[in-house]
């Protein structure tokens, strides 16, 4: 089969924590025509096994520092329970998967973050050109659907907790070396709001320019600053079209674009 | 490239539960020449991680009864934590592996084993005229090495944890319409002994016919009948060559035959 075109697709929490979304979303994705990649989140898996296991949770920053415990739970919950929840899910939709870590076929070899200045222990950052798009090419022709966690490696035998936006953006620039790749965030918000509390507030565009614009004014704040970074980056680096939009609406064209 | 012989080699909680056995076992692996799948058990991890979630292990005759709570544990350990551990390690060998549940790329669809006589939950029985040879001949074309753990799934979303024995019988039958394929039993002895407490008396051979008497004589026993009834099976079903032997003697060529 001749690739024409990539859709590249990210969920996070909301949706994988309750059931009756993520059976939802997997029939939407599974309509979706053509060759596609779904990336996934954790959610509160891993923080649930984490308490059941008398497992302290640490966060710096929104992030989840990730000794060699913490790192066995991440892989278990993402890799294992998560991941194949989803792959059996999409086989009974027609949707031929498989799973992925970036350490099955090498799909993404990660680096092992500094220690200074901040020590998060095994978490990993991705460089888009450590995406195997060779092995994706084979997959997409195979008409096979990746489903890729954002556990990676780092071709030395050690597994690291990634970021699963930053994974999602790797693969799209890597994928947009093969096609021209479309990116879709699905979050639990129509799209990027310029009023939090209100849904129809949705700002239909975002740039480099009105982005400093929207960081200064306090527009846009928090988690949606790497989010959005992300987003830019993937844009900035060959990704056809990046949209951030809820996970209902991945069908049509609604949300915000970024450019 | 042309595929002309396939090897399958199954690794059982002896190997997986120890780290030193494991990296031995897989540098070893590593070496193998030639397209090769690995399948691998659960080893003490699931029962490990249950006993610390308060979750009781009930077995019967030899099998985990798998409710809900318990499927998900062996489907976070054998898929997430040893399969990924184990792809990670390969990688760093310089073997580019896969992990694989039954689920992923529907390389093995498995039946629910019926709740009569005993109802074991979510186990199931695989036909290795469910194997995805399709998908197997593609990988392996690609270079790329197979993992497989033995969770399993029905086609219509629902997980199932499967017999790794039976797992690797099915692999090795379902391979062999690709090309001839060696099965290999790695485990704990030196091959299938005639006095269990002397490693110098492995039985070189074992047929359907001396089978029968060395069960009747009591020889062969417990754990060891199911194993050689997989292999029995393999073997009259077009698998070239089955044995059973130490995972440190994976190169050589002894242990038991089975024809």
């Amino acid at each position: 089969m001749e690739i024409k075109n990539i859709n590249v697709v990210k969920i996070g929490g909301n949706v994988i924590d309750d059931p009756t979304a993520l059976a939802d979303f997997v029939r939407i994705f599974s309509s979706l025509k053509g060759p596609k990649i779904l990336v996934h989140g954790g959610g509160k898996e891993a923080t649930r096994l984490s308490n059941e296991m008398g497992i302290e949770t640490t966060m710096i920053e929104g992030r989840r520092v990730t000794d060699r415990a913490t790192l066995d739970i991440v892989t278990m919950t993402y890799a294992g329970l998560i991941n194949k929840r989803i792959v059996a899910m999409l086989q009974a939709e027609g949707c031929n998967s498989i799973g992925f870590s970036g350490a099955d076929g090498n799909i993404i070899k990660a680096s092992r973050r500094p220690a200074n200045p901040i020590d998060y222990g095994f978490v990993g950052d991705i460089d888009p050109q450590n995406v195997n798009d060779s092995l994706i090419r084979i997959l997409l022709e195979a008409e096979i659907t990746p489903v890729v966690c954002a556990i990676c490696h780092d071709g030395k035998g050690t597994l690291l907790n990634c970021n699963a936006d930053s994974v999602a953006s790797a693969i799209a620039i890597g994928s947009s070396r093969i096609a021209p790749t479309v990116l879709t965030y699905c979050f639990e918000k129509a799209g990027v709001l310029a009023d939090v509390d209100d849904e129809n507030s949705v700002i239909p565009l975002i740039t480099k320019d009105n982005f400093q614009r929207l960081k200064e004014n306090g527009t846009i704040a928090k988690g949606m600053i790497p989010k959005l970074t992300n987003a830019l980056e993937s844009a900035s680096k060959g990704v056809k079209e990046v949209r951030i939009c809820n996970a209902e609406n991945l069908l049509s064209d609604s949300g915000t674009k970024i450019m």
